[in-house]
């Protein structure tokens, strides 16, 4: 059941991040039918979700309309939907409620947070990688200090002044940077029974070095500049427990309770469910962290008419060492794919092998401090943070975005405060939140 | 039991509205200790909630986090807290999780939505009084539409473009305004399988004219203006049922059912709850309303230390007839308060009757077009409009909020679009969304 003659051929993306609005845009004035699926009606600009995290931004600031950047391209639809299942014999996207057919599916679905064998720990740590996690951690963060302001006993106000960041991968170091700064600054003098910047925190990795990811070098500085805003780092601590009132940690000196009521999980992800489906369905390999082993074309093997990209791909580079999922290498696979289809329709069945153009990763550690691993080039410090600020501001997809993101950092770093730190919830207040009474 | 004399005199204010927060402001420097409670951790700017249920500004943008505020006034706490009880003899507020001691008490809780016998609305058509109605509001606007586009029946679509707004007041007119905006100018050219300009805004009204408490004239051009931007205006229309899938009404031609997806209830508020409780402590009258009927000094009838201010009070004015719960009085009531709670630490008991001070009144009806009452001049069109754009600009309380408020304004007056359209959810999308799927 190839392409039917009379109907334009149907491309459907599943997935609006980085690498799937990519390739639809890349699918601009072909003779194509686009159908973009995505379960949220945005465009998630992750690089910044920590920021929504902590206050700084406010949640549609770094969430763009899917269907406002597409508006101009005649040839793409957008539909809100969430893919369930893919039928490859009957070529159909299965959605939670309707199904839609394709000739040629690109996935892109990226991935979730993943607890590895506890998913029990999600309601107390939750991860960083939706919308829904920013306003759940920002809830948390700043309820915390509003609990502990109204707390009477001492060890308790220490438990709620006191939080706990796992993983110091970017996403980590940022959050924990991000933390520091609302203790040391943001809340400074606004409580009257606490001290705000005697709040710890503290980032746990069971790694030997934190963004363990990066050079070395890279490594020492960004320590170094942690532990300068106040932020405990713990190497080869490794989390055994976590409830909600702490987290339980195997160290080198033993076993260690670390009480603390403020507990964010960046420690791990895994592909979108979608990928063991795919996977399945056409026996492709999927590595440890779920994601598709894709073909150097990024198609699955005896099904060239489904691609898979970005971070649910499994993408070997040069090295033999999987791609990173990072912005840059979704875009470009999201590229690459559309000129592959484009190449197809055009009758050459023939298509180079995918190659990432490696432009390099940065983190933010806090104002004025930022590590980069750009050509090889591995720097830290300011010219780094400025390098980071002008990049994610130029990518911010939506012009009015840039502009005001532009100004709340501008105001924040000159102010620390942070605008969007609105506590709201569904029922009656009743302290401490739990889970279901924050929205 | 009254102020003891070692301790400073303890001054509550319950309510971090206009009247409670300038209450708290205009005590400034006075030889008392001031307790702000409030279940939320800002100050809501009620004037711009339209605004972000309609996706112009994001929530933070109207709610200004309370500690901020008055971080430098050292003599004033915030308490993040619900208070469920006031026990006037023991001269305490009961929180829902602990209590806190008054001396003198200022009671400005403000207004909830009222749904008169029909609690049982609340689901189907949200009020527009809380952040949180703000985030439901708008999420069923643009997730109807998004349901619209997927719809295949030619009807079901027709009830997802329907949008019916219950109420002619401010806040109803600003609602359809922006709704009737969203429809012809935020969408359009969005959407493959609707037009977007073909929905349908319907304002309802049991009264003989909108606007109803404006002069008459203003009535006129308000409703003109609205019928120029598609809005339908249903007067002598009572409402009679709600459901999921529309509103049943009483018109002078009879009964008749309007389908329609999206509903908002602007047509009732009453008196918060506690109100009643303080009503029946004190043997104080309440009215229709629930506000509570107070004394020309805003004291309570045998309770000389407890102000009722803000919307939950009823305050005749010269003419007889009560204030209107509007910005202006409360803040006026709430700087009479703190001057009042000065004289009495003088040692002046005796005090003049709080007098208001009438700024007028104001509406939007959409972009270039507002009505304003100022000092019984009465006019319509752009000079209104500039005139509500400049007085809300100067009123927001936060600097930077001004600023990119501005800047929002600024942008969507020559784009038409809207950033804060993103849909959150909790669980997996099912579309309709039920309530408790919505953020």
């Amino acid at each position: 059941m190839g392409p039917c003659p009379l109907l334009p051929h149907q491309v459907v993306i599943i997935g609006g991040g980085f690498g799937g609005l990519c390739a639809a845009q890349a699918l601009a004035g072909l003779p194509v039918k686009v159908t973009l699926i995505d379960k949220r009606n945005f465009h998630l600009f992750q690089p910044l979700l920590y920021q929504v995290a902590t206050g700084l931004l406010c949640p549609s600031e770094v969430a763009t309309p899917l269907r406002h950047v597409l508006k101009h391209q005649k040839n793409v639809e957008v539909l809100l939907g969430e893919a369930v299942d893919i039928d490859t014999a009957g070529r159909r996207v299965m959605l939670a409620d309707g199904e839609v057919p394709y000739d040629t599916l690109i996935l892109s679905a990226g991935m979730v947070t993943h607890y590895y064998d506890h998913d029990e720990w999600e309601k107390y740590a939750p991860g960083l990688k939706t919308l829904e996690d920013t306003v759940r951690i920002r809830q948390r963060i700043f309820t915390a200090y509003e609990v502990a302001e109204r707390e009477r006993d001492p060890e308790k106000r220490k438990e709620w002044q006191t939080f706990v960041v796992i993983g110091s991968g970017a996403t980590g170091i940022e959050l924990s940077g991000m933390i520091s700064e609302i203790a040391h600054n943001t809340l400074k003098g606004e409580f009257r029974s606490i001290r705000p910047e005697a709040s710890r925190i503290i980032l746990l990795d069971a790694a030997d070095r934190i963004l363990p990811t990066y050079p070395e070098a890279l490594s020492k500085i960004t320590e170094k500049a942690l532990n300068r805003l106040g932020v405990e780092t713990r190497l080869h601590t490794k989390v055994v427990d976590i409830d909600a009132q702490g987290v339980t940690v195997e160290a080198p000196q033993g076993r260690e309770r670390i009480p603390a009521r403020t507990i964010v999980w960046a420690s791990g992800v895994k592909a979108s469910p979608l990928a063991r489906i795919i996977a399945e369905k056409t026996r492709a390999e999927t590595d440890g962290t779920g994601r598709v082993v894709v073909n150097p074309d990024l198609t699955l093997a005896g099904n060239s008419n489904i691609f898979v990209i970005g971070d649910m791909a499994h993408v070997k580079s040069k090295k033999g060492t999987p791609l990173p999922g990072l912005a840059p290498a979704a875009t470009q696979q999201g590229r690459y794919v559309a000129k592959a289809i484009k190449d197809r329709l055009a009758g050459h069945e023939q298509m180079g092998s995918f190659s990432y153009f490696d432009k390099g990763t940065m983190a933010v550690i806090g104002r004025n401090a930022a590590v980069a691993d750009i050509g090889g080039w591995h720097f830290g410090g300011f010219l780094a943070w400025l390098t980071w600020l002008f990049i994610h501001l130029v990518l911010l997809v939506q012009f009015q975005n840039k502009v005001i993101v532009l100004i709340r950092w501008a105001f924040q770093y000159f102010s620390y405060n942070r605008g969007a730190r609105n506590i709201m919830l569904k029922g009656k207040l009743k302290l401490p939140l739990s889970g279901k009474d924050s929205l």
